[in-house]
């Protein structure tokens, strides 16, 4: 995202206390989800995006009715758009949260672009990441097992599935491991005729849709500022989010405020 | 517990929209706790059990400013008490979650009792329990890392431990995996001159200290109701918690009351 605006003024909460979201009810994530959002609109939010597949997948709509007038994307709707616009055959493979699969929101928002979708709920792999095993034997044989259960469900149900959408935030920082399992799974199998099977995350087109949508210059454009204003803020302890939020974002965070959401 | 005391009435309540605890700081444990032990009180309790090592490990005083006059037990104290109990060389090792490690809580309540604690957290095996995942090759994969990683820190503080705590409730789940591990460990690496290494639990100690604290009958006495008077309420929702509670209960959980602590 920073790459793509580096014009923006970046206002993010990690609600850390209440985390994760994907192995809970609808009705618990949508409270969370709008207890944030309240609190981003307070700090003045002129747009609103949803960096959380389960928070998108089951309280779009309560965080929309909670943002009013202000626009919301979620990044699920750009995930299917992704999906659509590099599948060649039209049936994507989509991993994500338990939460994320049982809502169906993949199926539903790729269905609506005519693309079939079929999910498969990795429960094991965000512990593996907070847990840092990347370049693991453990997350390695964690991803065999699930993506040949997911490859296996495709054959069953006679999809030549030709794209995988990573559906969960998490999953980008084990994206090498993941090609590496599908990798070895399509060619030993030797049932894939529609060739290998590319991995995508709707990070990049969330982006982009963002500065479309703000109006905000290209990247590269000379107005850019050498660093961009951010601020984060948590619900649970500082120094851990520093820590892990550091990893996802590529660079260190500095300053992070505690803030209490209620709960 | 139950089998314990068969004639008392218990109300047990699963903060499971804001679980794990495990992962979390000390100062949003507490709150939550804390948010717990009012509805527990309110409830009517007459005694209070923290089944949850790592609520016992860190918010023990904030339970019991919020308890008053009820008593208190959490699960470590038992625990230190029963490793005291089982330990012939005076040196235990402790497994548990992040949260109750970081706290050396168990090292603290141990070192009161004269016996040396060597702690470990393993932050995987909450979500492999819940996976359902118990045995299972990945699990035991786990366990050996884990526990080959305790097994050389003891042996590097020269400790001679001849006991194992299970430091947090979900591991009885894998209890028979667990005893699998470390006695495939202690055969092969040979320097073990203090023997196996027993795995022990707080689970019986607590339950015959809660008796010995209500004056209730022993169990198998005659005065045994048929069937004991059990509510549970959970804060997310009810159905993940009847399937995963039925399974750490070890017999069907039939009604599950939703309730809202806020947040």
């Amino acid at each position: 995202m920073l790459p793509r605006l580096p014009d923006a003024e970046f206002v993010y909460v990690g609600d850390t206390a209440r985390l994760p979201y994907g192995s809970k009810s609808r009705a618990t994530i949508a409270r969370y989800a709008v207890s944030s959002t309240r609190f981003l609109i307070d700090k003045g939010a002129e747009f609103l995006v949803i960096a959380c597949n389960t928070a998108s997948a089951l309280a779009i709509d309560d965080i929309r009715d909670a943002a009013g007038p202000v626009p919301v994307l979620g990044v699920i709707e750009t995930g299917a758009a992704e999906a659509k616009a590099n599948s060649t055959t039209g049936d994507v493979l989509v991993i994500g949260t338990d939460a994320t699969v049982q809502s169906h929101a993949y199926a539903t928002a790729c269905g609506a672009l005519g693309v079939r979708a079929i999910e498969k709920a990795c429960p094991l792999l965000v512990p593996l990441v907070e847990e840092g095993w990347i370049d693991h034997p453990v997350t390695a044989e964690v991803l065999r097992i699930y993506l040949s259960e997911l490859l296996a469900s495709q054959a069953d149900q006679f999809v030549a599935a030709d794209t995988l959408v990573l559906g969960c935030t998490h999953y980008p920082l084990i994206r090498a491991p993941i090609e590496r399992a599908l990798g070895e799974l399509t060619s030993s199998v030797g049932n894939f005729p529609q060739g290998p099977i590319r991995v995508i995350d709707s990070a990049e087109a969330t982006a982009t849709r963002v500065a479309a949508a703000l109006n905000l210059p290209a990247p590269g454009a000379s107005s850019a500022k050498q660093k961009p204003v951010m601020s984060f803020f948590a619900t649970d302890s500082a120094a851990k989010f520093r820590s892990l939020g550091s990893r996802f974002l590529g660079q260190p965070i500095e300053d992070v405020t505690l803030v209490d959401l209620g709960g």
